[in-house]
């Protein structure tokens, strides 16, 4: 087990940045169509082909799914991961052409410091295309991909991965970018609001705070600059319906790793998708837990992505988690 | 501040429960007509009247809210409510004729050892008069309205509420009657999920348990039995959009306070309320503090209905916090 969504039999992992913009994307590309659906519970959400993913839609499975900076530019990285698709042959077939399917969504950057005059190339599908060509069972986490750009209320943001395997053998993943208008952290010290799902020293191990802060809302900004885009996985077969619930049980770990979350300016947005690559049908309790667990893996994902991150060279950067709390 | 809802200004909450039938109903009732919206974030809601708080619907504010046990049967609770109401002369008129609007949410507590031989008389109904003809601003918590035959996967549930106030001076507020698929404790210990965001001692002053237990994930049962259902309120003006968006991040209290949430076998639904009664408009920074609140005071209120909570005098009721733990 890596510890990544990776662990998650039938999916690979693509990154692609560009420091210049400070800017990236990740993709996930799965093996066979994955059947997948969406929660959206922010308020401002950013995406692209995302209707489809709603039980009572037709096309219920996905070849890939991707997650962008840029805001409304980044909604060109899912053009770059189809046209990928499509060269290797992927996508459902209509008459003699591919169709591939890779929704996705975006977070805003765009105030980060990086230099977004874009001019007039397609600098977000061109990421997209490159993200889906090095896929693998390998990323790194931190300031990296749809992360690269990403901050929080206070410290930098960036992109995590978590997993976990159910008593019953299924393997549940997260993959999030983390660009909250919240903080994931308690107070002013270094304790992570995940701290009572961590594994292992994932994230520091430093437990919780002895003495609680008094509950504050530190947000970045009341501006649309926001938005925490996750994909959980698993490798049970579910249906349409299924995954849909699977990715409203998955929100709750968003819940419990960011305060606050799901608000106006932001546009939180959970993907779920299943494999179906398991030796055996999953019962109503496993797949109860699987859904417990992907909130589990989200919220440790969140912690990890602050966690690894490392601050932008730029004045408008916020620090990173490490520099602020002396654990470089 | 008594710490309950009904520190919002504008609003009453009364319960009635019958011990035979070991169930009841709560209502809360606005003096005028409030701003409501919903959240349904569990997979086996049912409600009565909860369409119509859509964004887009036309009807923006309603006279009351309703939660109720007693499943597909306790729907008719929202009928005696609309009865009183219409006894009061509210409702708005369609020519001659008052249109009382009364939506609510039930819970499923059928299997608690109560007599559930309802027979001829439409006994929820009853209860929802009378729930409504008792509303003022002290009302009881733990085996009490809907809360009564309230369970969680391991302790007896109940009915709970907590209040706050922003830091410019917005009071929010919630109401909850707990009947969980999970647990609002931690692992098998006394400690609540809920104990970071506890306000003096209202739910025991645990905190966090020393050792962390493994994970797990206690439910209890994987057929419909379960269900929370909340009515968070505030003082501030919102339209129905930003009502419906208090609902959605009040959910993220459930999300934190119950372990696990939202699965396919609950109905887990938050109702909010906006009484408009502040002195001044709210700013987009104020209401998000508002929906920060509401994930707190519903936490708080999930957590102290378990604290509050007695054992029904069943075989089939799952013991109370306080007995469990020797805190009686």
């Amino acid at each position: 087990m890596k510890n990544l969504i990776t662990d998650v039999a039938g999916l690979r992992v693509g990154n692609a940045q560009d420091p210049r913009i400070a800017s990236g994307v990740t993709t996930v590309l799965f093996e066979a169509p994955a059947v997948a659906s969406i929660a959206i519970h922010g308020g401002a959400p950013g995406g692209r082909d995302t209707a489809l993913l709603e039980p009572g839609m037709t096309v219920e499975s996905v070849n890939a799914l991707v997650l962008s900076g840029g805001s409304v530019y980044g909604l060109d990285s899912m053009g770059g991961v189809t046209a990928f698709l499509r060269a290797q042959g992927q996508g459902f077939s209509v008459g003699a052409i591919k169709v591939p399917i890779a929704p996705g969504a975006v977070l805003f950057d765009l105030l980060n410091g990086g230099d977004k005059d874009f001019g007039g190339e397609p600098i977000y599908w061109r990421l997209g295309f490159e993200a889906a060509a090095v896929a693998g069972l390998d990323f790194s986490l931190g300031t990296a991909g749809a992360g690269y750009g990403a901050t929080t209320a206070d410290l930098k943001g960036g992109l995590g991965s978590a997993s976990a395997q159910s008593a019953s053998g299924f393997t549940v993943g997260a993959l999030v970018a983390v660009n909250a208008v919240g903080r994931a952290t308690i107070g002013e010290g270094p304790h992570f609001w995940a701290a009572p799902y961590e594994r292992e020293a994932e994230f520091g191990r430093l437990g919780w705070p002895a003495l609680w802060p008094s509950p504050d809302f530190k947000i970045k900004s009341v501006e649309p600059q926001n938005t925490t885009i996750a994909i959980v996985a698993t490798d049970a077969a579910l249906t349409r319906s299924e995954a849909k619930r699977l990715a409203v049980m998955a929100q709750d770990g968003m819940a419990r790793a960011l305060r606050p979350a799901h608000a106006a300016m932001d546009g939180d947005t959970v993907f779920s998708a299943a494999t179906g690559l398991a030796s055996k049908p999953a019962t109503l309790t496993d797949k109860i837990e699987i859904g417990a667990l992907a909130a589990d893996c989200l919220a440790r994902a969140i912690a990890r992505a602050v966690y690894e991150a490392r601050a932008l060279p730029f004045a408008a950067s916020p620090p990173d988690w490490r520099k602020r709390f002396g654990k470089s």
